[in-house]
């Protein structure tokens, strides 16, 4: 890797790729001064264009006229998609037929042949192989490819030119063409800023691989992050993490779904699981940011909105803005009618009923009543919990 | 209004207010060029901030000392508090007490001294009156207001400024502030290009002025776009629409949820029901942009989640990837499970249960099981709901 593929990467990709937003986010962690690096708000709604489009581009005329392949479950698939739109060849992509139909649709609009495969992810990549080897195309490896690295850095030389002075970066880690190249570009220019990858805690592949100083794959990983979820670094960037990169941080899921909901709520954005670990590490202090201008790197917004939205309820779970009360019932007329008033009196809002006789533990004339409720917060639960047991019920969850 | 007024305001607020981006939204109206203005990312969430500031920092010293108050549920609050933080005076905010806890949350972080009314937006603002007489503070109005339009319109300005040959433009309408700066301006600059201001169907108090040539209040207002649900419009605001907007078009908060699942999915950004009317017209072709170049002021994001996750409900209900199966029951042992199986088996993923007897439409030995069920598209939906029927249940919603 060289300083100057990343310029001419940056170069190439002037027509192509947005130069995305970096915007100041003071709430996210009050000790620091927060930035973000808005690649979630980037063409195809991630980075993954930046490294797909200059890899294409420098393939010989030959080559061209072979086409590309890939293998990729999302981000990856689109990226490919466009890149081989703009330079006019055809792409053949490979997904597993598991993943969101939303992810398949996108691919398919920029033009992109899609291949559903039976299976994980493994099978698809085989899959892609096999075709590759069939028809002679050119395969577009997601992140162990130095062109592909070199356009992913295209971030490291931006977030310079906006913040000068940066001292701290926090960048997403799966196979970790991104934070190689965002890491490589960033120490060139300003040695003494800080670049830390974050992976999931559940496929912490690149943590793993740096500690034990050796590629091994992880036997299964474990997040919704799905765009990180990656058993394997590369060799390429398993090197240049190694020699550029100051530590690989961890964050749960949990850190995650506070991030996206924090970045909705304060930011009006959305972030995929995979772009809000740099951001949850940064809310959750997973390195010493105290005083410090540190860059998240949000990565990608590719995320399905089932899942966004069983994100957004478990903040407002969290929260106290969204709860269930289980209340026994002895089977009068009348009980509903009551318990419902109460909640309305109270202002909260009734959003489902659920009602179950002969509950293994209730008597065998009792039944049970489980709404769902709506509340302003916690302690504005609580008080219509405490009204509903004065009224004579007995709230059994 | 003069331009003059409109360049001094964004001299003012070049420090202040972020220079929102302009993006390409490609797929929202195929048969024309999109543009979102997006001041949903604007600080503090939506473009009030700049009128609010604007009008702040014109005040005299002796006004100044006497500090601030305005009346607001949104995001009018939010642009006086922060306008007055940086300006260094006292803000007092009237805010009718049924607001959303979160907006009241964000006034008070910026600084503000809020004041919780008991009732609707018209008590509070009587109140702020009272208040504003007892104190002598000046009373900061939300959009009936020269400096706080002239604010408004450098929106006007950086359109013409990112897209020298845009055609149309479609701005929210409430009280009329935001369209009524940006019309003069583009129109000063630009007189070609066509300026429709949006409203709600269910709050149409400009369209309806104009139309009627007289202002007056409408008696009820009915939208889920609260910062849009404006009852009737100010004086100044009326006099500039009557001059220099081409028309006003209205939307159903259908168009307008449909528009916010749109701007999440495909561009990964969270709108209000008022900052979404713009994009539902240019959506819905309710103006004639063809072949054209169009921009969509996205006024603001400050919708509050829970709302923002019934949206996204509404919007998988419609395109078929989560709903509900109502299924007859006889009340014989291992029904739900073989229901269920039925659907795994298919690839759904069940939701939530209820489990219903002696509803009144049905036989007395039977009962009702009602199922939430997640589903990839509408035909998923349909091959789950046929192997129910072939099992030989009853589907009876």
């Amino acid at each position: 890797m060289t300083l100057d593929k990343i310029y001419q990467a940056a170069f190439t990709l002037k027509d192509v790729a947005r130069r995305t937003d970096l915007i100041k986010a003071p709430r996210l962690n009050p000790e620091s001064d927060i930035y973000l690096k808005t690649e979630n708000l980037q063409v195809t709604g991630s980075f993954k264009v930046r490294g797909a489009y200059n890899k294409i581009s420098r393939l010989s005329p030959e080559e061209k006229k072979r086409g590309v392949i890939a293998c990729s479950a999302g981000n990856h698939a689109q990226g490919v998609a466009l890149a081989a739109a703009k330079n006019g060849i055809p792409a053949l992509i490979c997904i597993p037929d598991g993943a969101p139909i939303s992810k398949v649709e996108a691919t398919r609009r920029y033009g992109a042949e899609v291949r559903l495969v039976k299976g994980v992810y493994d099978d698809a990549y085989r899959e892609a192989c096999r075709l590759q080897k069939e028809s002679g195309a050119v395969l577009i490896h997601p992140f162990d490819d130095e062109d592909v690295i070199a356009g992913q850095g295209t971030i490291g030389l931006e977030i310079l030119q906006q913040l000068p002075d940066a001292d701290v970066v926090f960048v997403p880690v799966g196979g970790g063409g991104l934070v190689s190249g965002v890491a490589y570009a960033v120490k060139a220019l300003r040695p003494q800023c800080r670049v830390y990858g974050v992976q999931a805690a559940g496929a912490p592949s690149m943590a793993r691989a740096l500690r034990d100083k050796k590629i091994e794959p992880l036997e299964s990983v474990s997040t919704f992050a799905d765009g990180i979820a990656v058993k394997c670094p590369g060799k390429l960037t398993y090197n240049l993490c190694a020699n550029y990169v100051d530590g690989i941080l961890t964050v749960t899921d949990d850190e995650t779904a506070t991030a996206i909901l924090a970045l909705m709520e304060q930011h009006k954005m959305v972030a995929e699981g995979a772009g809000a670990v740099s951001v949850a590490a940064a809310m959750f202090g997973k390195a010493d940011i105290k005083g410090k201008k540190a860059v998240c790197v949000v990565s990608g917004g590719n995320i399905d909105v089932t899942i966004l939205s069983r994100v957004i309820n478990r903040g407002l779970l969290k929260e106290g803005r969204q709860g269930r009360l289980t209340i026994e019932l002895t089977d009068r007329p009348g009980e509903l009618k009551e318990v419902s008033a109460i909640i309305a009196d109270l202002g909260g809002n009734v959003i489902s009923v659920r009602h179950d006789r002969s509950g293994e533990e209730t008597d065998i004339t009792a039944c049970t009543l489980s709404i769902g409720i709506e509340t302003r917060n916690r302690a504005h639960r609580n008080e219509i919990r405490e009204a509903i047991v004065k009224a004579g019920y007995r709230i059994i969850g």
